[in-house]
């Protein structure tokens, strides 16, 4: 039952596995909190580059870059699910965009909960703004509007121990077996897609109210 | 208005390009006639052949045998929502099947009401049954099952005007930049995949209310 989820203050989580560049992760970044929510389900986020993925399977960039006919539906479909979500879309004229700076960011704040607002704004500043999400003034400046401590924030985000752990998320997501983003785990079951963020919260309610 | 529709006796179209050797097409096609009913549109059958198309683009067979993280995903994705939408699931023995006399059939029944029945049938037998879906016995028993003139429908079926069909089929999904099964057709307006099955008949609903 889920009152009993609440007394004893257990609640499942949902993992999002997701990069800055990858339109189908703006998506559910700009959906998930609201619906987890609803759900009684707690959002982990985690970021990686799905760069090197695409590369081990020998791509040299997207689908959506590489195969002509899948990208111009690609394209097509975003503007209409925005638009069915409510969400802003506006076509990046630069895909897919690297955002190795702000994955580092989400790092730093682990556990923190202006990650969601900070993943949000980032999308947005790519999707929406059709702006370089790996710039340090534009990062700043969302930070601050966030009311971080900005400098320390950008130090910790550009540290050895940083970098190391964004380089350890991507072969974590790897060795989870990850294929494309946005992917999420709900007690290690795997669902893929923006198109499956409401069938993988349905599992966690489901879960949380067997207990 | 849909009562303006009906007493003009006007409904919109969905086409379902479809290959019954691929598992999403299975989902899709196990549950469209129901579906389309209740939005009251029609369903215009279209086989085709998505080898070639697949080959098109430099994959010798479909992605789910060359990308092997993606295949796995794709089986528990397969079993999560066949029990999902209460439709039997067996991963076929041999994947992709080849299916060129049931598509062959389908096109010879071109407009008829049983085609939906046979699709069915004929989807069942590969992900249900695990049979062989090109085997003129099977074929020629589910036509007799659904009360065909079985010899007739497979002369045709293996005639050089049903196989050119087929083919011309095969090359129009191309020209209209089908990337992969299901893909539906609304007024020219691309969907893909059995996931925007509900939309792409959404979007018909809404365009029959606006006349």
């Amino acid at each position: 039952m889920s009152t009993e989820c609440a007394a004893t203050g257990k609640s499942e989580d949902i993992e999002i596995w997701f990069d800055f560049g990858s339109n189908y992760s703006y998506l559910s970044v700009m959906r998930i909190e609201d619906l987890a929510a609803k759900h009684r389900v707690r959002v982990n986020w985690q970021p990686f580059l799905l760069g090197p993925i695409f590369q081990s399977f020998g791509w040299s960039t997207s689908p959506f870059v590489l195969q002509k006919e899948k990208g111009d539906y690609a394209w097509k479909d975003m503007a209409r699910l925005c638009k069915k979500y409510r969400i802003p879309w506006k076509m990046p004229t630069q895909f897919p965009r690297r955002g190795v700076l702000p994955l580092r960011v989400v790092l730093v704040g682990t556990g923190q909960a202006w990650i969601g607002d900070f993943a949000k704004r980032v999308m947005l500043l790519n999707f929406c703004l059709d702006r370089d999400i790996n710039s340090q003034d534009e990062i700043a400046r969302i930070l601050t509007d966030l009311g971080q401590p900005t400098d320390e924030v950008l130090a910790q985000a550009k540290s050895d121990r940083t970098k190391n752990r964004l380089w350890v998320q991507s072969q974590t997501a790897k060795d989870r077996k990850i294929f494309g983003a946005p992917t999420f785990f709900v007690r290690g079951e795997m669902f893929w897609g923006n198109d499956r963020l409401e069938d993988a919260l349905e599992f966690a309610s489901e879960k949380a109210e067997r207990r």
